[in-house]
């Protein structure tokens, strides 16, 4: 299976529609950028490192075609590209990694040609691309060293294949143990609202031929009771400088459950994943989604009364001392997550 | 509003079909003990009460058309009808209850006419309802001294008027706080796979003019990290003699997130819901669903790929020690459970 989940391809930007899966494998060709801002918002593209990757792809597909006559009109193009594709979504670093990577690039060329200031985003933008396929396989390689055979995992949402290029973070871990010959048992929360474990983690593992059991949310508790769980691994949108984590909600559940029962609970990121300027949790923005996210099944079947109260954060925060290790492309940090976060970038 | 989650009408068994809800609010009338079984399997009527009330109501539809010469006849159809409905659910204790008071009735009245053996079970039917009525009230009553003008309280399941006969349990001790002038607050936890939570507790809290706020399963932990949630309070299907208490799936979860969040964790039930019989919780049979109930929503919306191995128990197990008191009709038991559940039954 060779699954590439974005892509430059044919002058677009190509991703697999994940709103599709698992009933189809669907792709999509996107040449604008509100079709990609659209896309980014209603998470046929999700994922942070994925996240990063459709940002700067973004901003070579904003300024591609610009007819701008020296810098300072290019930079005002560029700017404008970069402010809007930052509203898409609030609490993946990596999507304003990506952003600034790219405006970092077109700082070095300033004074080069319209059409080499053009092919410098395009090589750096490649560059991120390669740079998230390496070091996803990075951070399978230092992860699966905690791993062993016969090991039990619960993972929730989807840190893997389909959240970054091909390889994935959590479940590049999962991967790389498998890969080394470690027999490896997942069960995927389900992830509500949006399924993205029912819909995205279960077929990208049943795909690579990883056991994999589904269940929903409000059962990962019952399995850790029964000692069936020997670690729980989840990606990460933004960590803080003292390892406090942003992921997924039901993230901060999973490790509260797992250190009341004693399994390691181990978060699977990317450097590009930290943000030393945010200190703790406290500071980071929690994305809010819409109530019809979760009383409006596929667009048209309503599970709760109308105009009914919802609270729904897209995201939680795991505090650090909840967190085992944090399993990076540098290698795996442990406490004291202030300094050895420092120290590995 | 006056809600009749079960009644005898019209010489059939007249339920609210609560797998219809929050669309619809649509009558069954059941006439037979196979559309009985049926209904109980596919939770058109639920709630560890209500299954009680089902049972007894159950064994009279069951022999009311008897022709039976003698009470050996009697006894064998009426040990047919138990026998067939005891099939329906595992769990809750409180169908095996209401069972077993029918069949105590009809012993009362073994050596009297055919005509007066039917009237006794009818009658005794009609106290199990007036009974649950009596105690819903009772619990509604204990347990609202508990609460405080302002609390917000979370809660699992339905364990309201859907899941009695008219007022409920964890959802009638916030009835009658409120009807103290209490002002609760509620979080409805969507309860999947079946979305009780969603579909039912909402809808009758938004009837009884209670304000509610749906969410998510996994985002119960975030709102208590957030210091958001005062009290945690649900139903029970199956009490053991240490106070272990089975309950939907995702109650367990709930009570380690309440405990390591300090926040006060309590289950209401009526007494008919102990199972002395039953040590601890290692001997209480969980129900098994299909995985169906997980993968496919509303029967045809599939949500994992095809054929992916699921795990679906329908409750789990809270551990004595996680309940900070269980509330039932004959006051609020506190530890140690195991010998204040035997005074009190």
């Amino acid at each position: 299976m060779d699954i590439r989940t974005i892509e430059w391809k044919n002058d677009a930007i190509k991703i697999i529609d994940q709103t599709k899966l698992p009933a189809k494998l669907e792709y999509l060709y996107i040449k604008d950028l509100k079709t990609l801002w659209q896309a980014i918002r209603e998470l046929k593209v999700r994922g942070a490192p994925a996240l990063g990757t459709a940002a700067a792809l973004g901003v070579y597909l904003g300024i591609k075609d610009s007819k701008a006559k020296n810098f300072s009109e290019f930079r005002k193009e560029l700017d404008k590209v970069i402010k809007y594709l930052a509203t898409s979504r609030p609490t993946a670093i990596n999507l304003f990694w990506g952003l600034k990577e790219m405006l970092q690039a077109a700082e070095k060329v300033k004074f080069k040609r319209l059409a080499e200031m053009k092919k410098a985003l395009f090589k750096q933008a490649m560059k991120i691309i390669e740079d998230d396929r390496v070091s996803c396989r990075k951070i399978g390689l230092y992860g699966a060293k905690l791993f062993k055979n016969n090991d039990t995992v619960l993972t929730v949402c989807n840190a893997g294949i389909l959240a970054t290029i091909d390889y994935g973070t959590a479940l590049g871990v999962i991967y790389r143990a498998s890969e080394e010959g470690k027999k490896i048992k997942v069960f995927a929360c389900e992830t509500r609202p949006l399924l993205q474990g029912a819909r995205l983690t279960t077929w990208e593992l049943k795909k690579k031929g990883i056991d994999v059991t589904l269940i929903c949310d409000n059962m990962a508790a019952t399995l850790m009771q029964q000692g069936k769980i020997d670690k729980v691994i989840a990606g990460a949108d933004r960590i803080a400088a003292n390892g406090d984590a942003a992921n997924k909600i039901g993230t901060y559940s999973l490790a509260v459950l797992a250190a009341y029962h004693k399994v390691p609970f181990y978060i699977a990121a990317p450097v590009s994943t930290f943000d030393l300027k945010i200190k703790s949790s406290k500071n980071i923005l929690i994305e809010q989604r819409s109530a019809e996210e979760i009383t409006i099944l596929f667009s048209k079947n309503p599970i709760a009364p109308p105009g009914i109260k919802v609270y729904n954060p897209a995201f939680d925060v795991t505090p650090h001392d909840l967190i085992t290790a944090i399993i990076t492309d540098k290698g795996v940090l442990r406490r004291p997550y202030k300094i050895n976060i420092k120290k590995c970038i």
